[in-house]
């Protein structure tokens, strides 16, 4: 090593998490069991370039987003012919993009989910993920889709919830339709800025949102009133939902079928335990695409903490890129953001730093390819083995599978097996020393 | 739909590949492969940030490399004061700066897989990839490193080219004080570049790469010669490897250390086919920072492929950023180069494009509450159901299982069970109508 070598001691990225190896496998855990319950429901894996044409991601003419665009570093004239290249801020507008780019090479309804990191250029300051994985989940399907995968939806969170071992989640429901059709009946003609408003009753109180609502001078007292009756109606029998809907005594067909959609999901989901689904009519989650049900998943007791899930339904997904009609719905886990939460909290369960079952003692030099053999004897019959590096006394070499957390210790010399947890020790030939996983 | 509404036709954009459903699930397997084998050996994941510090990717001087910078769209003030951010163009920045930053928290001998998108700023003319994913595995030491290490590595990538099914590749071997000794010991004082021209003996013949060293004057005939013979030694055993080069008569300690160090490589590898590994002192792998034993993997019958797989020993892997050293060895394989060459060569398995193990029949819309049910109780026993969406003709929900080449109908209405690839079908409750997978 060169002491005239200049150093560039590394200090982390702000906002771009990285996990030491223990809980790099609780994170790799976390991917497996989304696959698996994806899967499990019929949804294929896709994964889509982290780039995107920046015309592509701008379609809407809307980049409200903070977007990371692709330059080289070593740019020349060339580059200005080419396509400008950003980095995907979610994984809807790559979904869109890749549906109507394939279209004839897909079966619909297409079902796919994609579990990729993702981009979004906030400032440093603001202690955001600046890079971090989704969990997405959607279906596609061409003119029509069945209200039946809006049920499917919360099915499939509260297996995933269920199965990463996170309690305490419940996934807030309601329709956009609800909102939308009755600030049409009590004549609210442009709902969109009262929506903007009232989606933040998860954070100001009802009162607080009210005054809003009076300061913007969009609606009169008696609106006020209404919309804050609605938005506080929250319920898990539709029977009781639709009772309490009614009683304010609002007249409007997209009303109706919106409670008639909202109540169909709901009767759907009647296996599920209270705490884990309620109808919410306050959830609005914007109104960028949202057309129908819409989903916010939020911690029971720590509400502050925003949405852990989120998604919906939106009627027209990819009408920027194709001329077909492609209704979908779907729903997004924050995976890192939550994973980084639990991590804090202490509420992952801890892993070893290393995959390896058994570490096989090297004894001497002599004895290495015994000790190698044995270490290959293991991985063939699927174990994960490695061999001591150095015939360094026995101490060592059991400090070292101490630190790893390696469960077994195999001694070629004399052909035993210790169990690191029990610090049992038993002939290496016997079937059983390795309990089952 | 609205008519108004610009299309953006979406086009593939160049070097960043995407797979439909079918080639991406045997993606899926190539991951879950080299994760297994690399396990087995004891290897854990990591992953790093897509980015690192501009600063740490140029630690040496050098940006040779066609390297993204990021630029957020809507760049203010505040970007000025930040560290410039760069897209990494390898895995072994990023480890090295891992490795440096978590020292204190990592147990060493540090071994590592990393398999994530590497991005490189080719110009889109020359037709390379832009993002791809390689697989790499690394042992990182401090101070010194056993060379078993070396020898283990080849025997990782057997196991991993044979588990993915991956036949006709060669890895050849060389180790770089051969070459350095051996130039030092006849008189050449700066191999570099005599170097860099016989490492184009894969692509140049011998006659060529002659003719170019004689033009670039700066080795005489005698000494031309002398290269020729030794990077023409291809060997497989250690003893004729050593008779080899001895007959070439050149004495230098460097040199004899580097034939040791790669008989010990190929001695500990004797278990291997002659057709997987062999010594080729023609091997250099650049410059950059190998320090030992180098390793190429080609196809035999396709050398014009260029490396499925390289890499090589380090002495010295982080001294750009921290006071220690760290000597490493490690080998990536280029996985979406080579996946994209077999899925071309028609060389890949071709595999159904969904999950999904059992499709459940339809039968009516009075039905859908006992189909679902029946597929929550496939998925209780593990298994990827789904249910078909609406209550169409059976023809039609048939040809949606043989499109996604789905392997079991259920039928509620009448309790059976259809193998789609023998036409068998059977009563839904008997035990084995599904074979195992």
């Amino acid at each position: 090593m060169s002491e005239k070598t200049k150093i560039i001691r590394p200090a982390p990225v702000s906002g771009f998490p990285e996990w030491l190896p223990a809980m790099r496998r609780a994170e790799q855990q976390w991917q497996d069991t989304a696959r698996r319950v994806f899967e499990r429901y019929g949804f294929c894996s896709i994964e889509t370039p982290s780039v995107e044409a920046l015309e592509v991601i701008a379609a809407k003419g809307v980049v409200d987003k903070e977007i990371y665009v692709l330059n080289r570093l070593q740019a020349d004239e060339d580059d200005k012919n080419e396509a400008r290249l950003a980095l995907h801020f979610d994984q809807t507008v790559p979904l869109a993009r890749y549906v109507a780019q394939h279209f004839n090479d897909l079966v619909f309804p297409f079902k796919r989910y994609q579990m990729q990191r993702v981009w979004r250029g906030d400032r440093p300051q603001d202690g955001r993920f600046r890079e971090f994985y989704q969990y997405d989940v959607d279906v596609i399907a061409v003119d029509n889709l069945p209200l039946h995968f809006d049920a499917e939806m919360p099915l499939i969170i509260y297996d995933l919830l269920r199965e990463l071992g996170i309690e305490g989640v419940r996934l807030h429901i309601s329709n956009r339709k609800i909102l939308q059709g009755f600030m049409a009946g009590i004549g609210i003609a442009d709902a969109a800025p009262v929506v903007r408003i009232l989606d933040k009753l998860d954070k100001v109180s009802a009162k607080g949102v009210g005054e809003l609502l009076a300061q913007g001078g969009l609606v009169n007292a008696a609106q006020i009133e209404k919309c804050l009756g609605l938005a506080a109606i929250q319920e898990s029998d539709s029977a009781e939902l639709q009772n309490k809907i009614a009683i304010l005594n609002v007249k409007n067909d997209m009303l109706n079928e919106g409670i008639q959609e909202l109540s169909f999901v709901l009767d759907y989901l009647k296996g599920l335990p209270s705490s884990a689904v309620i109808a919410d009519c306050s959830i609005a989650r914007g109104l960028d695409y949202y057309t129908g049900t819409v989903y916010e998943g939020r911690f029971i007791d720590d509400p502050g903490f925003g949405s852990v899930v989120a998604g919906g339904r939106y009627d027209d997904l990819a009408s920027s890129y194709i001329h077909k009609k492609l209704p979908g719905v779907g729903i997004s886990l924050g995976a890192t953001r939550l994973f980084s939460k639990l991590l804090k909290d202490g509420k992952l369960s801890v892993l070893a730093p290393s995959p390896t079952q058994v570490l096989v003692i090297l004894p001497s030099e002599e004895l290495r390819a015994e000790a190698q053999g044995v270490a290959q004897k293991l991985r063939a019959r699927g174990m994960n083995a490695e061999v001591y590096h150095a015939p360094q006394k026995y101490d060592r070499q059991l400090a070292y599978a101490n630190k790893k957390q390696i469960p077994y210790v195999w001694f070629p010399d004399n052909g035993t097996v210790k169990n690191m947890a029990t610090g049992e020790q038993m002939d290496a030939d016997a079937q059983n020393w390795m309990q089952p996983a």
